[in-house]
C-alpha cells in the first residue's frame, strides 16, 4: 500500500498490531480545573535526563490545557483498570468525578491503583502532524508489580510472562511419541492433580468428588430430576447420577420436592453443606492461584473458557452463558 | 521517588511497566551499508500526514547511519520472531547474516515474517536528553493478522485478547455455589470434551484411552516396569496399568523385555500402532487450536504448564523437564 492510497481505516489497524500499554495523562489548566485523557502513543525516551513522551492530538479539547501547564502525569494502568480507560477515553463527561485523587506536582490530580506514577515538567513540545509531541522530563515517580492493560489490534489483551521453557517445550514436541507439550496431557495433568487436592479436603467431609458436583448442580438447579443432573454433570465428571443422589438422600442432603417424588431439591442442612464445600474449594482455588503472577489467573480463565468453547461447541453448557456485554475499548489514540 | 535520588535501574523498571510491542527498524548508510536494531521505543504520532516516532541513544553505533539515511524501515515483529529480536539486540556481528530481504524504499532492507512494516522518510530529528527522537513519514507499509511479540516488565510476553466475557465471567463468580468461573469446572470440561472426542478417534482403533497412554509411556520409557507405567500414569489417567498391560499384549503390541520378565516394550507393531494413535492424537490436538486466535494456544500451554506447576510441586512429571535455557531479551530501549 503506497501513500497515495493510504486508508485511514487500514493504517490505524497497522498501527494497531503494535501493542502498547494504556495510560491516562492529567493535568491542571490554569483556572485549576482538572483535565485527563486515555492515551497509548505514550513511551520511554532518555534516561539522563529523564524523559517520556507522548503525543496530543490537535483536535482534543484538552490540547489548550495541557499546552498550558507546567506539570502533567503519566499513570500506566494495570490490567484491573479497564473501567478507568474508558472513563478517561469518553468525552464531554466530568471524567474525576467522584474518583479518589491525590494532589501531584503543581496540583496534577494523580489517580490511584495504577501500575506506575511518572509526575512530569514539559521540557519541550514538538510538531507531529495533525498530534503534539510533548517531552516530559520526569520529576518523580511510583510504580508496583501487576498485570498491565494492554492494547493489541483495537482491543484489550491479557500479558503473560512467555517463560524460556515454552520454547523448549514447544521444540522438544514431537520427539516423544505423546509428550508434555500434548493438550492432552496437560489437561490431564491439571485435572487431576487439582482434584487430587480438592479430593483430599472433600475427603475431611466425607465426601466425594461426585458429591461435591451433584450438590453444587442441585444448589443452582433446585427441582431437577436425576436425568436432569446426570446430563449437566455429563462434561464435568463421570458420574451415576442415581448412586450419588441415593447417598445424598441417604446422609439427609437431598430430598425428593413435595410436588414431584421424581425431583430433588437440597434440605437445609445439604445447603449449609453446599455453601460449606462451595467455600472449601474457592480457598483451595484461591490457594493455587495466588501462586501464579498477576494476570497469569484471568488469561487462563479466558483460556479455559475460549478453548472450552472450541473444543466442542455443541456441549452444553451447566451453567448457561449470559451475552457478552459491549465492553468501551479506548480510543486507539487521542 | 524524587528526582535527586533517580536510581537508573527503578527508573527503567518503572518504565518496563508500560507493555510494547517489539520492532526492528533498518536502514541503508551513505556507504550502502545495511544497519538496524531492535527498539521498543516505537509509537504512532500522526494520522494526516502518517508519521511514526521512535528514539535513539546518542550511545548507539547505529546513530551516523540513521542521522544521514534519508529512509527507514519498521518492523513489528510477530511472536515467533523473538530470535530475530535478540539477534537485532545484540550488538557488533553482522546483524543480516544469512537473513533474506527485499529492497525497500531507499534500498532499506526488509524482513520477512512481521506483523507489520512501515517504510518511512525522515520527517524530523528531534533531541531527547541522551536520545535522539526520529519522526518519519510513512510512505509504504504492509501488516497481517498474526499474535504480537510483547515486552513487559524486562521480558517477552503472550498477549491473548480479553474476552468481554472475562469480566461477566468474574462478575458472577460467587453467585452459583460453584460456577462456571470455577478453575476446578473448568479444568474437568476442557478434559473430558478433549478426551470425548479423542476417545471417539481412539475407538476406530479399537484402543481406549488407557491404551493409549500406556502405549505412549512404554514407547518413551522402553523395558519400564508395571509400578513404574503406573507411577507415571497416575497423575494422568486413572489407570490399572497391570489390566492395561495384560490387554495390550493380549493384542500383540507390548511384551516382556527379553531380560527381565517383569519389564516391558513395545513389539514392532507396537511402536506401528503408537505412531498412528500419536499421529492422531495430534491431528485432533492441531484441529482445536487452530480455531483459537493467533498466539492464543502458545499462551495456553505456556499457562496450563505454569499451573501444573503451581497446584501439586511435588508431583512428578512423566517426561521430566529440562533446564531452561537461557532467553536473549532485548535491550529496553537502544
Amino acid at each position: 500500500m503506497s501513500a497515495e492510497s493510504f486508508d485511514a481505516n487500514e493504517f490505524r489497524r497497522a498501527l494497531g498490531s503494535f501493542a502498547t500499554g494504556v495510560t491516562i495523562i492529567t493535568t491542571r489548566d490554569t483556572d485549576g480545573v482538572a483535565a485527563g485523557l486515555t492515551v497509548n502513543s505514550f513511551n520511554s525516551v532518555s534516561l539522563n535526563p529523564p524523559l517520556v513522551l507522548w503525543s496530543l492530538s490537535t483536535g482534543s479539547q484538552s490540547l489548550p490545557a495541557f499546552q498550558s501547564a507546567p506539570h502533567w502525569a503519566v499513570h500506566v494502568l494495570a490490567a484491573d483498570q479497564h473501567h478507568l480507560s474508558g472513563r478517561f477515553a469518553t468525552r464531554g463527561k466530568d471524567k474525576f468525578a467522584g474518583l479518589e485523587t491525590d494532589a501531584g506536582i503543581g496540583a496534577v490530580p494523580l489517580l490511584h491503583g495504577c501500575m506506575a506514577r511518572f509526575q512530569c515538567r514539559t521540557a519541550f513540545q514538538y510538531e507531529g502532524g495533525d498530534h503534539v509531541i510533548f517531552i516530559g522530563e520526569v520529576l518523580s515517580f511510583d510504580y508496583k508489580n501487576a498485570a498491565p492493560l494492554v492494547f493489541h489490534g483495537g482491543r484489550y489483551a491479557h500479558a503473560t510472562v512467555r517463560d524460556p521453557l515454552d520454547l523448549q517445550r514447544a521444540a522438544s514436541a514431537g520427539t516423544g511419541i505423546i509428550d508434555d507439550d500434548f493438550l492432552g496431557t496437560q489437561l490431564s495433568r491439571n485435572h487431576f492433580r487439582f482434584f487430587g487436592q480438592l479430593r483430599r479436603a472433600l475427603a475431611e467431609l466425607q465426601l466425594s468428588e461426585e458429591d461435591f458436583y451433584l450438590l453444587a448442580a442441585l444448589a443452582d438447579q433446585p427441582g431437577a430430576s436425576e436425568a436432569e443432573l446426570g446430563e449437566s454433570l455429563a462434561g464435568i465428571v463421570d458420574v451415576d447420577a442415581r448412586a450419588v443422589s441415593a447417598s445424598l438422600m441417604r446422609r439427609g442432603w437431598i430430598q425428593a420436592t413435595s410436588s414431584d417424588q421424581n425431583r430433588y431439591e437440597l434440605t437445609a442442612a445439604g445447603r449449609a453443606m453446599a455453601v460449606r464445600v462451595a467455600n472449601l474449594a474457592r480457598a483451595l482455588e484461591q490457594q493455587i492461584l495466588l501462586r501464579l503472577n498477576p494476570g497469569e489467573a484471568a488469561a487462563l480463565k479466558s483460556l479455559l473458557a475460549r478453548l472450552q468453547n472450541v473444543i466442542d461447541p455443541a456441549a452444553r453448557a451447566l451453567w448457561q452463558e449470559k451475552s457478552a456485554a459491549e465492553e468501551i475499548a479506548p480510543a486507539a489514540r487521542q
